[in-house]
């Protein structure tokens, strides 16, 4: 494995692109290439998604228990050793953990009907907030998650972080009209309004919904919550206005498990 | 009401020292100063807490009906409007909303016995975990929130802005020693653990607990954890090694009013 000490490397300015959010020369469509930075997201990919495109590692934490176990289980034709100052140039985080992903992102294939639980997620603005939903929804056995436009990108580096590797294990649609994705629905839209008659506890909740949630300002918008099958709201103290968005998710998916079954 | 357009201006000093977590020269002991930017924490402010000693507007903007809204409920003497980028030099946010409240932070009075329900924070290490966490807390009817030595600092801009004004109606005491603590519980210690044996939903959750959250990485210290008069556990997937903190928190928070009594 040679060791990297150039930003010139041609692997290593496709990593430094792709952290920019930017495409190869030349490359249009197909999956779309993400840096995966950590231990546990690293992990987390060998396990859920198999290898990597190429394994970015700090040639002077090799011997690192962590990093040497990666290291046993990635294909060394896909390592590039770096310099410890190549890779902090490369990382976005204060205190690299001397690993980085260069990976194709899954590209999951749009279901004809929709009839498991999953969620909706109308323009939500924050990534730690959509990392943290993501992560919520995992938890609480959902497969899918249909992110409308305006929704800030799943797969930069702060949602991944945040996520904790649920990316991996849900199937993920972005940009989408949910308004018109209603078509495909056989479950109910089921939406959170502060406003909402019917209490989360007093509801009886479907063993499988479209559960939405919105942005972190405005809430679900209002051509949206029109179509709602059913609204409900989380009864809480008034000195506040509202909950965090993936912390009312929280409440409801997890309601719901008690309801109607826990996941696995 | 005079425009500030320098940098030198003494009470625009002051608002950069506390933005930056110094002290007034020669300041020692006594309520801490805190910075709160944008309108909504700025309203709350108002609402909770009354007037802040000095009010920083940019000039640009104070016939915008919030900004103006908040002008009239101003003590004038406390107003120093400044010119959009002597404003913008202060921001801690990309895009400012035109208004920062310099104030000193709330000092309680540690109470001699616990006996309500409240939230007991173990090392937590991220702002916006801290101020979710805060926010949830006081949603969920909350008034008092002990955080350990080694939490980061609640009052921080970050953390203000994720709790979206819960610090104005919790009392926050800080750096506080939790094993020390329990010496002044009148009521359970109780601790959400990955190997619990026991299920949130199986449990009879108490009226009144000091609920304990831990550190992202590490939960809670084996040192505490150890003298928890109930460890439960929030079922699910498998697929995700654990929730995120601020969610586990309301999900545990939200399941106890479920069981016995909702918030106002």
């Amino acid at each position: 494995m040679k060791t990297l000490s150039s930003r010139d490397n041609p692997d290593f300015r496709l990593l430094l692109r792709t952290l920019q959010g930017q495409r190869a020369p030349g490359e249009r469509g197909g999956a779309v290439r993400v840096a995966l930075e950590g231990v546990h997201l690293c992990e987390s990919w060998l396990s859920f998604a198999g290898q990597p495109e190429l394994a970015f590692v700090d040639s002077d934490r090799q011997m690192q228990p962590e990093i040497a176990a990666l290291l046993r289980a990635l294909d060394p034709a896909r390592v590039r050793l770096c310099t410890p100052a190549l890779l902090r140039a490369a990382s976005q985080v204060v205190q690299g953990q001397g690993v980085i992903f260069l990976a194709r992102a899954p590209q999951p294939v749009m279901p004809e009907r929709i009839q498991s639980n999953c969620l909706w997620l109308d323009r939500v603005q924050d990534p730690g907030n959509l990392g943290t939903l993501l992560r919520t929804a995992a938890a609480a056995g959902i497969d899918c998650v249909f992110a409308s436009k305006g929704t800030v990108a799943a797969w930069s580096p702060k949602v991944l972080r945040s996520a904790q590797g649920a990316h991996f294990v849900l199937q993920i649609f972005e940009g989408q009209d949910l308004v018109a994705l209603r078509a495909r629905l056989d479950i109910p839209l089921l939406v959170t309004a502060l406003d909402a008659a019917v209490s989360l506890y007093d509801a009886a909740l479907p063993p499988a919904a479209a559960w939405v949630f919105g942005n972190e300002g405005q809430g679900v918008a209002p051509g949206l919550l029109a179509h709602a099958d059913l609204r409900v709201r989380i009864p809480h103290s008034t000195r506040v206005e509202s909950l965090n968005v993936a912390v009312a998710a929280g409440v409801c998916l997890f309601e719901q498990l008690r309801q109607v079954g826990r996941p696995q």
